[in-house]
């Protein structure tokens, strides 16, 4: 094992160097990975660009990622579950396991999670990680590493889906075709929906979603919801935009459930009346709870394809022109850094 | 039996008559019901003041009233469940039994409901309605009719514990100290909450909120509800005002359930990111769906008093008086007519 | 239309015949059906064969078959739901709509409902039905008549399925490879099962199951299920052996859903230390509620195979050869009467 | 704080001694507690009398004994949660806090649950245990010590009213009115069940479950529950007869919840058609995850009495005729051992 290996670490908004850091040593119960594939998400080019998500605030240098996949290279005390060599896509969060929320089995709200690339938490945009061998989930050889780290994003879509009870001749309608709402859309797919209506406004990604497996796209910029007559039992709201949110949710049919995964702003706007009247349930994701396996399962068959969002990838030298794809490529869906690569 | 009674007939906003009509023959499975008491509903104010609720508009005459109890009179052809002599209690909308909402148990979304008071299905504020049978429920002598009557607005509260999912040891937040609040913080106390906080502007509400069960009130118009300390598990929000229902959203705990009760406005301000960070559920109650044995059960029990909340009793002559009660006297909490007094 | 019609009428155990009977007129709200395909369920063949199942007794000749498909021909007063011409296939039991079973959403419950081919309500193996329109379900072209008549056992497997929560990750166990069993199995991969097994003493049967999507099958006759190392989430008991019931409950792993399908007996043994070290719910499935649209979608996009299954078609005359197909051709699966050939 | 301290160990069947022990020495996170009070078990006495249950051996000298209260007197390194002189109850078993099962919230199901008084893992009939902070669960003064210790058992009573969603109007079966289902019909009412009948053998139980808010009593050696006329929605099993167990789950009304609690036996008969025709939910109890909060509440608010249950006490020199108690007297409820006394 090498002493050193570089990392991506953002110092300041629109300031992030590649540093020379120590190859950390696996504690007790931890494996040392070799990060091999690392998603960059929405929040990373956020961090990038403002240094601060919300309260969250990088006070310090710290390194970005929190999609990662790669493979065990060693294990520290005790940490007997997963053999050197085996490849691994890591949860990028590791809770308390004492407090109410984690004994209730919804550690995604633990309040003290330690949260890869959520300040002042170190994330995986680098050559070696050490985790808890708990949150690092065995990848069958079939699947490619970018996908493993994307186990991540799917991840969120199970969630989402789990919430919304979705389940054979359910009606979806996801907003934002982005790298969730693709997502969220197979995974829709995936837990049975008959139907999954897509709404983006750019004419590419709802190509990719129809060939993903949405039933029906629509674009945004011409067409609302209220004039294709569908009614979704459940919206998986992925635009993050209020307007957007708020059409959407007033197209929902009685006792339906709306997830609001998208972020954006600290308020929207709630159709009251349209809630009450026909006692529609909205609520939010943040983060996920139990899903890799999960994950795993629909990755591996193939019902979620994982690999058709990748369209860009970089080396972990090239890290900040991958946190500005999205901004400078109109057609990037997904950006993967890929830390062994030169 | 009479050939005609007396009504309360909104002609249109603000004018309000007493009417000689017939009184109606029971139909196939229906039975004729001497109205006792008739509880006063913000809606039937708001249907006096404006002629209309939201799109619901008072287009012809219009009998007011959708919180009736009374006694069986006579039974209609094929009528066999009550025998004549019944006290009763009235479940005001008849669903229509076939759509997909009725058939999930879910039949007060059913789109084609006939319920008392809404434009253009006369109400109950009159001497004899003919009801369904299946929908007058008995009531025992101990309950009086005032209470009798009061079991609709108790099935709103039963109906938002449920959504609320209120178990021994939640804590519980009430937002509004009207009728509807105080029945509902009764009932999150029968439900077996360990803890009820109730906010209000009127002290003497509050007073009666404690005298009732809550074990915390707040006066909103000097402290917010923040500075209690306070974190409920779940908010029924009662008070309809947008501000108030943003603030109390703010202060729910992680996992916690937001029931809106309170109707106001077309749009609220939704919280987003404490929605998605703490995972919170929000929804609305309308109406209410197999409450009535329940409310029979909490009202014969004394779990919830009914009677404590009837400020103000009129003849139906005085109808109108009875519609303006709460404007008149700021100590008025509910009132009811009695139809059968002169 | 013609004024008579044929129906195979059960007289006592073993005496059926082919009867003429009068063509039905369609009451108010329904539809007169010519009936194209009726399933020959096990209850038929347990009733022709002993005149009874249980507390339910052929005491007066009873047309048999409960699972029709057909052709919309007349409509009855009011009845404007369906266009004459429409294929339909019809859920063949009528719930009375007001109990508490019913207003709750589970009218599969109802202690009122009229079946067909249940004592003494008359059956559908006969040339025309008449039938409540909400009862008869749009089927698309792309249906067979087979299918559509087979989207009634797909609905005892829709309802077991979501019972026991499946969705994707889940690990399920199916006991039984007859009809229902490998309904059952094909619906629990389209509810997203990530893994199931299905276990029969007949090769046959199993071939079959894997080629509709099992991924694992055991020979019961051979080995047992917790020699496999297979822990199920779920056991679909389609077996109805109380051996086999034991067994297979004692193979499920913790918090894992039991789901008692198959019938046989007055009680099976329970493993009580099992149910309560390893909280295991058990419960059983009686009939369905709410299924026809998602069984519909399930068939019409092939995610259950159901022409697959039928083995052995036949003419309403031959309809006593149906009833012991089975029994005579060890290789039969699912067999249909066809009542408009000849 | 003392060297050694005074234990009950069983070293073989009805082979009782108490032996001087190191007093254990707090480890990380962990507090010392003076053992004040300790509830005497079914499974306590079980082990007494034969040395086993089930799989579970006693192959080595033990400390019996799992419902313990007391008072921290020292803390462990790291341990900051409680003040020395708090007064706790301990929830007996500490799980791993890793596995799937804690991490779904259902920890009373950890495969490697360190549980107190199970073999090989020492008990608390002793003078001084250390705990796992986090499984000290404070209580007010108002509580007894005895109390405190009873909140086991009670939260045996709660974890079954939460798997049977008891509600108000809920109609409530209690089976076995020995201390669990005194405290199981307690917790049904504090749950807002509207009624709740009791049955056992035993006259004085009766009388005391009337006291403690049973609604109906049934003595079981002269009357069916079938020849009462009630219908239950939920049956509490505490008596562990199969055959009462049989009998009162074909009482059991349609969707209703049965929870097995009492133990008895491998296999208990299961009433399939009337499971299968009534959709009737079974399980079993198995401990208990996230109840001592709950637990703490409904003692404190007195709506569960636990006192009132206490029939015999006796000193830690007296375990052996603590555990025999019940054989002895016809009349005993539930035994206290008491540490600290002489």
């Amino acid at each position: 094992m090498p002493a050193t290996m570089r990392a991506a670490v953002l110092r300041a908004p629109k300031d992030l160097v590649i540093e020379e850091r120590p190859v950390p040593v696996p504690g007790p119960g931890q494996v040392l990975v070799r990060v091999e594939a690392v998603g960059i998400c929405g929040s990373d080019v956020h961090y990038y660009e403002h240094g601060r998500i919300g309260d969250f605030v990088v006070r310090t240098p710290m390194v970005l990622g929190h999609e990662p996949s790669g493979t065990v290279v060693a294990r520290g005390p005790g940490a007997g579950f997963h053999p050197v060599g085996r490849r691994v896509s890591l949860e990028p969060g590791i809770p308390c396991a004492r407090c109410t929320q984690c004994r209730t089995g919804r550690y995604n709200l633990c309040p003290d999670v330690s949260f890869y690339a959520t300040p002042p938490v170190d994330g995986a945009l680098c050559e070696y990680v050490a985790v808890d061998e708990d949150f690092a989930h065995p990848v069958p050889d079939s699947l490619s590493a970018d996908a493993a780290a994307l186990l991540e994003p799917l991840s969120v879509g199970i969630s989402a889906c789990r919430k919304a009870r979705i389940s054979p001749g359910s009606r979806v309608l996801v907003t934002g075709a982005g790298p969730i709402g693709l997502i969220a859309a197979q995974t829709a797919r995936a837990f049975g929906a008959a139907e999954v209506m897509v709404t983006d406004i750019a004419p590419h990604r709802l190509d990719l979603a129809r060939e993903l497996g949405a039933t029906h796209t629509v674009d945004a910029r011409t067409t609302r919801i209220s004039g294709t007559g569908f009614e979704p039992d459940v919206l998986l709201e992925c635009s993050g935009a209020p307007a957007a949110a708020d059409e959407a949710i007033r197209a929902v049919g009685r006792a339906g459930q709306v997830i609001l995964i998208g972020m954006g702003g600290d308020t929207i706007p709630l159709p009251l009346a349209h809630v009450q009247n026909f006692e529609i349930e909205v609520t939010g994701t943040f983060r996920y709870a139990n899903t890799w396996p999960t994950a795993v399962s629909l990755a591996a068959s193939a019902e979620v394809e994982l690999d058709r969002l990748v369209t860009h990838r970089h080396r972990l030298g090239d890290t900040e022109r991958a946190l500005t794809a999205g901004a400078l490529d109109r057609t990037a869906i997904k950006t993967v850094v890929r830390p062994q690569e030169n």
